[in-house]
């Protein structure tokens, strides 16, 4: 848990600063560690282009990734069930746990119920801790082989005595839907070629933009943080929508100046309200990943969630801003669902 | 032929900026590219690190990438020669040529000058303009079972009735010397993966930094141009290194400002003379893969070879300049020949 100073941005530019360089491994933040996940409950929006305006003294538009989450699940839905109709088929999703953490298995829950939510088959394997590397492996190549699932997915993290690297290279490309393996990355990377699927969290954040009408051609876009599952498959997939992308991490000697020059910031770092309204360009949009408990003795809980970027200073200079919860958060699933459904549509050539 | 008024620079920044900005598709300066490349006959100079003075109101170095692709030969030549007499086995490359492009021809005869030079054997089939894919592939499968072979390249561009994809991909990924399997590409970019060969022309920029003792971490760097075989690999080699990279391509609107923000500039675009020296930073090093041929009336050829960025400009405003040529073109040749040589070390557990 982060120190409470982060709570209400209360620290300055140059101590953040300071403490974003000091990091030698910016936190991940992908599927695994978006905690307190939960299905939104609330009607969406009746037209998602109409942003929803924010505090009297703020500018920016709130970018409602829960209402765009909610729209997409509902698409997915009618995808779905068009797709079962029509050639009796119907997607499933496997997703294999290993060991008993809480936060894993809370995610899991998670995406069985945003899978039941959209007629997704939902398949689960839950393997006791000390299971070996060999019986995750065999399951992979039985889901591998098993042509009621057209997704699988390993929840992350695996034991430490697994290979991470082995267990994830073990699933074929062609159900890779979490989008990580290599073959995936470099299609994503190359101009001319296509990735089966493109990872859920930074495909989450590229379609949040194009939802809510923000053009990416020709801007300039930088991304905060060059992790695996966020920041590098951002980058890419920025650039290949022509924006002019840097990416900035904990090497970087002057990341304000640079995030000041930026139309598009995706940050993604897990430095609970590292990016100020000072580093932000007047009018820039933010897509902010980081998802970061903070102390908060006001809170029942003890602590709240706040983003990478301090929403209440950003709000004031941005033209629109993501939500911490409720912003990327709840695309990351229905992104999931998405490459589900093209798993299954492209496994049996339907369209 | 680029027009005439590219020879000396004479254009102004803004005209040039209009004719980078037209482009809809930056010319891919690769292997395939490196026109009239010869194998240096000069001998080495005795110590890489001292950088060449260079003219008199100049400041620049000059990176003298020939004297470096002939010192990297010998060591090749030597480490070949360890091998064979340790466990008998000669690295060999394949190359494929279809058709009858004098200029495909060229390179690929300078190659097998190179492999020669130092000891690695090559393999060469030529097959007519006429050949089918298939032809092609089934001489690709051949040479992926021939334990005799370590490395194969396809010297592109293939004729237009085949898939230059299709055929690309046929290449054991263990011979894949040129680096372009999406595969490849994939582990670049990623955190914690290792590519098995990174393709020759940006390794070789990156070679040219170290030998020169150019420090990259931490460094604004700029990479000019996104291709699949120069730019993009480049801009994922300089993150590695932990360098904060920007990659300006024809959709970029202000690629003079970005530029100038570099400590490091490798420009990949093909455009002649693009960059001038305002737009570069005092003390930058500059990176200059482009080679492009601009009429010179003067020549007997009646054209001479120039850079995508301005040398004479370059030279009075850069801390360090790669010539063109003689600067990254000796470099990718002595690059291939590395990779082969280390494929073959890696098949045969040579260490």
């Amino acid at each position: 848990m982060a120190s409470s100073i982060f709570t209400h941005c209360h620290s300055s530019p140059s101590s953040t600063t300071a403490f974003f360089l000091r990091r030698r491994h910016p936190v991940h933040v992908g599927p695994t560690s978006l905690r307190f996940f939960s299905i939104p409950s609330s009607p969406p929006s009746s037209h998602l282009l109409s942003l929803a305006a924010s505090a009297t003294e703020a500018s920016a538009k709130v970018i409602d990734g829960k209402s765009v989450a909610k729209q997409i699940r509902e698409e997915i839905a009618a995808e779905v069930s068009r797709m079962r109709e029509a050639v009796g088929v119907i997607p499933g999703l496997a997703v294999i746990l290993v060991g008993d953490r809480k936060d894993s298995a809370t995610y899991v829950r998670n995406k069985k119920k945003a899978c039941e939510s959209v007629g997704i088959n939902s398949l689960e394997v839950n393997l006791p801790e000390d299971s070996t590397e060999e019986e995750v492996l065999n399951y992979i190549s039985s889901y591998n082989d098993d042509p009621l699932v057209h997704g699988i997915l390993v929840q992350l993290p695996l034991p430490s005595h697994m290979n991470e690297q082995n267990v994830l290279n073990a699933v074929t490309i062609e159900k890779d839907v979490d989008g990580f393996h290599p073959l995936n990355i470099g299609r994503l990377a190359m101009r001319g070629r296509e990735p089966l699927f493109v990872p859920c969290t930074p495909k989450g954040c590229i379609e949040l933009l194009r939802r809510y009408g923000v053009s990416i051609k020709g801007k300039r876009a930088v991304v905060i943080g060059r992790s695996n599952i966020v920041g590098t498959p951002a980058a890419l997939l920025l650039q290949r929508e022509d924006a002019t992308v840097s990416v900035v991490h904990s090497r970087t000697s002057n990341p304000e100046e640079i995030i000041r020059q930026a139309d598009i910031i995706i940050s993604a770092v897990g430095q609970p309200n590292m990016v100020r309204g000072s580093w932000i360009k007047p009018g820039a949009v933010i897509i902010d990943v980081g998802i970061n408990p903070v102390d908060d003795p006001s809170s029942s809980r003890g602590y709240k969630l706040v983003g990478d970027v301090c929403y209440e200073e950003a709000i004031k200079v941005a033209s629109a801003v993501t939500p911490v919860p409720g912003g990327v958060g709840p695309m990351t699933i229905a992104m999931l669902l998405q490459n589900t459904l093209n798993s299954a549509k492209r496994i049996h050539s339907f369209e």
